[in-house]
């Protein structure tokens, strides 16, 4: 039997990434555009036709059976709209059926958020590769994730699911930009460590670089400052990923993004302060690791997406 | 077809209840022991042995197909043990193990947590009846509870999924007995609640109860120390129950348990607190409903599984 073929979109606030997946994950065709992500919805959606155009003028084209689509938040699988945060041009705009009118009305479209695409990435080839019920996480200019429960991808209704960044940890704490109050994205994105850092008297070095990445450097120097707030954001990572295996049992969480690749300045204090939080007998054997996928995660998440709608299908007798 | 039955049984701190259930959720024949929970292990399976000798006497045992047990957690499915925290005599006890051999090698057994039991009861019968994802708690002496996910009861590898009191939700807050810190159980559970309104200084009436439902009678009577310690347990629920669907994704939040019954003391502030949590648009439509089932809910539960259980084992062609 020959191997299907997916067609895959990457929809980011900077870039909008395609490609053809064969069925072992590797990408045969590439094409990306840069996101016009302060234009009209129109303009957006050009781009997104540009990158489609690409693939299907591929010979490979045909034999792609369906498309998966992983995009920035949120989005709404269920009448297939995406509103992303950074791409004001699009409010409930119909990326599925756009897509559709321009790719093909035959081929099954899945849509899923970003982060659900990363954890389908790190199940099908990653760090969560054999794990049956997993949480996977971006932690970078906010926190996002996804869930992998019974060995199936658990997107949700919306395709929403594993938004563990804006689940409250300190419902008196500091007020979020969602509405709430002390999510884990207020406390452990990259941002908000070196907020935190700095008014915690933190000093830069001479280059002026403020990022995370800079305060984990300082960690990594020793800089008790620095090593608090990374220290804070391991605490609501770990709160966070441990109410994740109490409500769900999950038995890994796989921590990517750029501020998961401070290494053992935020996964050391991280495994401490999850043997704080996750307590209960049956969450004791939770473990954490790095992310493996790099920045093609989105594009093979959203291909693993797509052939599972088609397997889903078939399973189905559609 | 004629209706097969299951066995069920309901195993908790007090009481050792079980039943013949048919496939409507009707239970056609009773069995009850108090639990002897401060006696050895033995002793206390010799109360479950009896209620299942009786089960057995019962001509209509020969339709039973199968067996559920909800049990006190922790519970661990995947070996068949229990560890209720009230009934010290059984730790890591092989219950599923224990009851076949009184009930018969051949009937599959299915080990679930109280809280899924009751979450499958409400399911099946009560306040989540119709609704793909839902998350169903028992707010008490403790607070419990149990997740629907994709239609499905969610139990999770070892039966504990949807421990919703155990997440914490003020992650610098007091100590829970379970180790962590700020649990929702902590802050919400009926004696906490009565606690904090003993503290902030509410009296108790001349029959001296300080129990949460003299609170809660208090409270209606515009008492502000009760009507606080109340909206303060609504706060907690609100962000647990924000971030469960926020984590998977459920449309409705149903509430029971002796706590649930205050009314409107906890119903008010509480739908009030979850617009202040969950904020995220696809987390909105979510809704809160008071439990539908009354006493015999762990037995309709522990019998829905039973039935989900067969179901599922005949779909895989065992």
């Amino acid at each position: 039997m020959h191997t299907d073929l997916v067609a895959a979109l990457d929809i980011g606030g900077t870039k909008i990434a395609g490609a053809l997946v064969d069925g072992h994950g590797a990408i045969l065709v590439r094409a990306q555009r840069p996101t016009p992500s302060q234009e009209d919805g129109d303009t957006v959606m050009r781009a997104v036709e540009e990158v489609l155009g690409e693939l299907r003028a591929a010979p490979l084209w045909e034999r792609a059976h369906a498309i998966g689509i992983g995009s920035a938040g949120p989005v709404d699988a269920s009448t297939g709209t995406v509103s992303p945060v950074n791409v004001p041009g699009w409010r409930d705009f119909p990326l599925v059926e756009r897509v559709r009118a321009k790719a093909g009305d035959h081929l099954p479209v899945e849509l899923i958020g970003d982060g659900v695409a990363i954890t389908a990435a790190e199940h099908w080839q990653g760090a969560a590769r054999g794990h049956a019920n997993a949480l996977c996480m971006v932690v970078s200019t906010g926190v996002g994730g996804g869930l992998v429960l019974n060995g199936q991808l658990h997107s949700g209704p919306t395709g929403n699911a594993g938004h563990i960044g804006h689940i409250s940890v300190d419902l008196d704490g500091d007020a979020c930009p969602c509405g709430a109050r002390g999510c884990v994205e207020r406390i452990a994105s990259g941002p908000n460590i070196a907020r935190r850092a700095l008014e915690n008297g933190w000093c830069p070095g001479p280059d002026g670089d403020t990022s995370a990445a800079a305060v984990a450097a300082a960690a990594r120097a020793g800089d008790p400052v620095a090593i608090a707030s990374f220290a804070r954001a391991a605490q609501a990572l770990a709160a966070g990923i441990a109410a994740t295996a109490t409500l769900v049992e999950i038995d890994i969480a796989v921590v990517g993004g750029g501020v998961g690749k401070a290494g053992d300045v935020l996964f050391a204090p991280l495994r401490k302060a999850l043997g704080d939080y996750a307590t209960l007998s049956f969450v004791q054997r939770l473990t954490v690791a790095p992310a493996q996928m790099g920045t093609d995660a989105g594009l093979v998440g959203a291909a693993a997406a797509a052939l599972a709608g088609m397997a889903g299908t078939a399973a189905a007798g559609v």
